[in-house]
């Protein structure tokens, strides 16, 4: 592989696999081949990147410098398992499947965007962190040189630091997004507008992008309201599920804050 | 009272008081007094606002229209129980407290501002929503008729929304901050950037504004993927409280998905 791949074959048709190809074909680099399994769903965006279509693994295009594998976790062992041995640096796009599921080739590596993607919004990847990890030094370098010069923001991270990251992905945006769906059903349920927490949660957000969450944490369990708290969890009697929730949280916060103090 | 007060005492000089205050200052109403226990914490405030100055309660201007009690929800009985009788509306600003803390005064009034205020950063009040609340419909009517012409976004909630919305937005803003601080210790324990995971925090409020959160869920836990969670649990074995959090909210995506496949 030279220094940054320029001859890319992209592995799958879905949500990354189309996001990570439009990024590239826009900046320039070529991909000689798009190989999916289901020939059909991948044909206007083998037209869109001018790239070979084809739904042999076998028949692996012999000029690729990089293989990028975008499928769901499942799927990649068994993907790669059927590609042929290449000198391409062979990579996946997981960021919760070790390295160690592309052991059949040599030059193998992780490509993990950060970030959520949607079918069709155009991304603007100069702000998606991309976690790279490689077989040996000089593939991991190709790796972070090719994320740099495409325009995204480069971060080196093994395996153990993927695993970590994941979990702490999940918090910070999974069980986010969940607390914002029950928080808008109790809305609702009451009659009221769901849009009216809109700006607070801009604020919320904006003020732990640029401090750390729990220097700024305002609410009745930091401020020790016990009978504010009281009254939530009355209020919230007849839902098990949120009721358990804003007690754990609230206890994690209170020690969160007693161990801040200490 | 005018359909809209023009004439306005505000008791407090903290950051809600200040923030409020400086709001109507900017928009040409004016601010006749300033109450507060502390003079000397007052003292800028009052000469910004051109406002008379006074410790004592006894005291409220004769030409008051409005009076806001910008103070801590505990106080908020006691300040009321001191200020005299008057015929201005006499409101608070407390998410938390009834309007009956207000009873001793005939036209009373809550003026709930939903947003985190800072000390000194300009607030936007186009943006926050005023939840206002009267004790009669005359009260009501000019309450949201002043946030409306005030310019910020007036909502009619009554005493027990309110409380339903202030668990709302405990669930959506305190216990997410705290999500993103339990989050970010656990990547610099991992020695990861904490910023790796801004883009991504960003990019799934945007999409919890625009959707209902439900909806959108992404992660392990609405996919069902077993060994993902199983695998996430072990890395977080070290953590009690965290391991908690993650067990309970992955269970609360797992029913609240299969509810609504019913």
């Amino acid at each position: 592989m030279k220094p940054v791949p320029q001859k890319v074959v992209i592995v799958g048709a879905g949500k990354v696999a189309s996001q990570i190809g439009n990024w590239l074909h826009r900046g320039g680099v070529e991909i000689i081949q798009l190989i999916n399994r289901e020939l059909e769903k991948a044909q206007s965006l083998a037209e869109e990147w001018s790239a070979q279509l084809t739904d042999d693994f076998n028949a692996l295009h012999p000029d690729a410098e990089m293989v990028i594998i975008a499928v769901s976790d499942d799927a990649i062992g068994a993907v790669s398992d059927q590609l042929p041995k290449s000198d391409a640096v062979v990579v996946h796009t997981s960021g919760s499947r070790p390295l160690e599921d592309l052991q059949k080739h040599q030059r193998r590596g992780v490509f993990y965007p950060l970030q959520t993607f949607s079918a069709h919004a155009v991304v603007d990847f100069s702000r998606v962190p991309i976690c790279v990890e490689g077989s040996d030094d000089q593939v991991e370098d190709a790796l972070l040189n090719a994320v740099e010069l495409w325009g995204a923001q480069p971060f080196r991270l093994n395996s153990e630091q993927r695993g970590s990251l994941h979990v702490a992905a999940v918090v910070a945006n999974n069980f986010t997004n969940h607390l914002w769906g029950l928080s808008r059903d109790l809305l609702v349920k009451n009659d009221i507008a769901p849009e009216i927490v809109h700006p607070l949660m801009e604020a919320t957000l904006q003020k732990a992008l640029t401090n750390h969450p729990h220097d700024i944490q305002t609410g009745p369990a930091v401020r020790g309201d016990e009978e504010t708290i009281r009254r939530h969890l009355e209020k919230l009697s007849g839902d098990a599920t949120l009721h358990r929730i804003y007690e754990l949280l609230t206890s994690s916060i209170i020690e969160k804050n007693r161990n801040a103090k200490l």
